[in-house]
């Protein structure tokens, strides 16, 4: 029986866990809905009370040797969750504290972004390499940044901010409270308003008579899958702003590769091709054809669980 | 007697060494005219005989037991400086060999922006901190960055070349090939452009009369001082491009401190107002109030050489 280590991915809906051996290997998966547990400490007995039982019952499995939590606004310094605007516990949640009651293993917590570059660097795509940038294209923008081999947390443990970088003054209105942020471009939710925009200014599209909230990455996917114009313009447009952007986080971390994933990643060409192009077009010249753009090699759903599993395999290896 | 270090800083014009203790203080002293070695293995040479010569004569002082160069394009994982622009060596200089024919001790190099962050970091105004930026405001824009208490060097040890940001998109040409890079803004370089600019488009100035390769720093700096209306504004324009962009490298790094160096940071309040004022007005929410921004602590001759020199320490200690 080989040891296993528990990661957790928390998000506004699902909680997905699973234990997971040090080779990637998921042993035993489980899912909760997060919404259910009005105090976060539920959620930490519940998932307890599950795992327990499981290994209980399951003469293959072994109580976690350490446990890693990969959730929105986690905080690596302090173990917590930190107002968190997607889930339903409000302030600063102490995800340490909770797990440790039941399990007594230490417990790693980091941003979903981070999870990701950490199972990127364990077991998928950036096995080996010391420095890459991992970045997450779902309904927002997220990165994670190893530097040196190890992730780059940041003084306050709020590094990798990408989607935040400001690509146009006075730009798209951002939920941040500012003006012209990537990820209003770049990611899912950039890419529907990158469609409503261009149909607007008189792009033809299939899509013309939906509304934001009716559209999906998905839809407009397949609509540039059959050659629909504003569709294939709005990936365009968010491989440009992506790509441009990506040049000049290069100029600052000199990485090895990006590796892009979630959601819009899963487009393929439709957001690589653009995105590669104009990441070229607007490199420094000492970085030419020196850097690769790959996808992901953890998607599907087990991506954020491996994450949060390479984070616990971390703390103790 | 206190174990030495020698701290050697290469630059186009003139190259200066010092043996420096652990504390930074500067035991000995001197300076070369760089153009006089046609080849590089000459410079080494006649660095060592004036050091061996030193040591020898006086009594306080021991022969290095390390070497750190801080040079244009100094490569820090190959020992090399890599076809530096500026000085009169082409293509690839072996500096680590130079230096072993004669000192035999180890031999660090890497580029200015670098050994600047080293020197601050053990010398400066960054002691103590494991995350920060220095940017030096030359005739370019130079950087280095310490991301979880080491330097980031980058995969092609490239990184740090926040300069070439781009940040107007077809903006002004740069000595890259590229337009719009930052550091045609924000550098003295970039100062003297700002203030042609503004004259030309009416703004008024005592120095209207001047070229661009007649014009320094020092003389805008001087003009601002008395009030100038186009002098003042091309130090707003500076700081703007640069707080602006010090607010989305925080987004990617998170640093505890951003520091400014070299001759545009001389000017003090007339480049740190403008440029925290933007740096305050861009940043992410979560960075306001929290990111210090800080002048160097080793203003004056001797930073260049104690970067260095840090640069030996740290290879030693």
């Amino acid at each position: 029986m080989s040891n296993l280590v528990l990661g957790i991915d928390i998000g506004g809906t699902n909680t997905g866990f699973a234990l997971v051996d040090e080779y990637g290997k998921i042993h035993f998966k489980e899912n909760l809905a997060t919404l259910n547990y009005v105090e976060f400490i539920d959620l930490a007995k519940h998932i307890f009370s599950i795992i327990a039982n499981a290994v209980s019952t399951n003469s293959e499995l072994l109580m976690p040797i350490s446990i890693g939590v990969g959730a929105p606004n986690g905080n690596y310094f302090r173990g917590t969750i930190d107002f968190a605007p997607n889930l339903r516990w409000e302030g600063i949640v102490d995800v340490k504290y909770a797990f440790d009651k039941f399990f007594h293993v230490p417990t790693c917590v980091t941003n979903d972004a981070n999870a990701a570059a950490m199972g990127e660097h364990r077991f998928g795509s950036a096995k080996g390499m010391n420095d890459f940038v991992i970045v997450t294209l779902g309904t927002g923008l997220g990165s994670g940044f190893f530097v040196n081999g190890k992730l780059m947390y940041g003084h306050h443990s709020y590094g990798g901010e990408m989607g935040h970088i400001i690509v146009e003054s006075e730009g798209r209105p951002c939920g941040c409270g500012r003006k012209g942020c990537l990820e209003t471009y770049s990611s899912v939710t950039g890419l529907k308003r990158n469609l409503l925009e261009l149909i607007s200014s008189g792009s033809e599209s299939e899509l013309i008579d939906f509304k934001l909230e009716d559209l999906s990455g998905k839809m407009i996917e397949e609509a540039a899958g059959r050659g629909d114009k504003a569709s294939l313009e709005a990936f365009e447009m968010a491989g440009k702003y992506l790509g441009k952007a990506m040049a000049n986080v290069a100029a600052i971390t000199d990485p090895e590769a990006f590796i892009l994933f979630g959601g819009l990643a899963q487009a393929k060409e439709l957001i690589f091709k653009p995105t590669t192009y104009h990441f070229q077009q607007n490199l420094l010249e000492i970085f030419k054809n020196k850097i690769k753009v790959l996808p992901s090699a953890l998607s599907g759903n087990n991506a954020a669980i491996l994450g949060a599993a390479a984070l616990a395999w971390d703390s103790v290896l």
